[in-house]
């Protein structure tokens, strides 16, 4: 009565592996947006990277205000979308009912996609508050289903 | 001769998920008690954030040491249950004897609650330590396991 | 028509587990190290550390140039080497040429290795930034591989 779960044929898989991946890249792209701001604001970590620079007098920085919002952007992203991932990848496992999934990770991707403008436009509060809360609760809602079926 | 690792079937499997899926609860929590944290300290990383504060005269930090801690203990969580997830899975794949691996399981997720606890009270050293080296044991087991199961 | 892609049996994902593994295992191996630069410098982020100062005259610190170096170097790994697993994780459900998925899994680890060296040496630039770039791109291959094999 084993079903295959993981694989491209389970339409639940398909768009799990869609929203993950899509999410994943948003996730690197913010370290490509950093390195962006540390060029544009000569805001470098470490010695070594000062030959970089575009001055001189660059001194060493880990303060800077722009590289410092993108970076708490991208832990942010870590600490949301890999248990999102992770979590994810054991509720295909549950058989969920294939539209609520779909809803699950749609709802995810996009309260990641808005909360990365908040972030950087930067937008009025509570607006990125609200877009991580939708994304946590979501991840929040695989895992106790994920839990209520695997309880000894 | 394929066996079907990853199903609710796989007893191996099933207790996998139920405790990974608490280690990562557990790890997704600690984002909460930072939020906590930083309106019951009003010290907020963002000027939009200021006008959550309760003091309007607060301003920008990002050392506050209860905010700093809790995130401390938050990247802990992610350098230690994310390996142990990503390895657990591989380690499923080597069709490994049932208790031990619940043993695993259960012994990593105890030492992250373990470490946790040590960390917020907190309590005397090496006491976190040691909780921490458990879990990173437990994981690095795996790890020889799966290494010595895909070995060229 | 379903082929079980995730069992030894599959020599894609043994490679892709052996590579993870061993990738994990170099991420995991920071943690260890900043704990030795910790102890070496005497440079400890929490009150209750201080008891295992050799001087007892050390007081908190967080931002000692050599064990932030470790830390940020850990950070970069989970920043690259997370993404790179679950992603693969996918990209392996798209049953890609076992020849091409070999050597997205070496080329990333070996550019890991390399960026490690460059980071802890340190040597000059754009030695580090190179090597990141490779592995990120790798990473970004599958990537586009999984989004082309699971759009709508």
């Amino acid at each position: 009565m084993s079903i295959l779960y993981y694989t491209l044929n389970n339409v639940v898989f398909t768009n799990f592996a869609l929203y993950s991946t899509a999410s994943i890249a948003k996730m690197m792209c913010m370290g490509a947006f950093t390195l962006t701001k540390r060029f544009s604001q000569d805001a470098f970590a470490n010695p070594e990277d000062l030959t970089l620079a575009r001055h001189h007098s660059s001194v060493v920085t880990t303060n800077d205000p722009d590289v410092e919002r993108v970076r708490r952007n991208h832990l942010n992203d870590i600490e949301n979308i890999v248990p999102f991932v992770l979590v994810g990848f054991f509720y295909v496992a549950t058989n969920p009912n294939r539209d609520i999934a779909y809803w699950h990770f749609r709802i995810f991707f996009i309260s990641r996609l808005i909360h990365t403008v908040c972030y950087q436009m930067p937008l009025p509060q509570p607006g990125r508050f609200l877009a991580c809360a939708v994304g946590y609760l979501t991840t929040l809602s695989m895992a106790l289903q994920v839990l209520f079926s695997t309880r000894p």
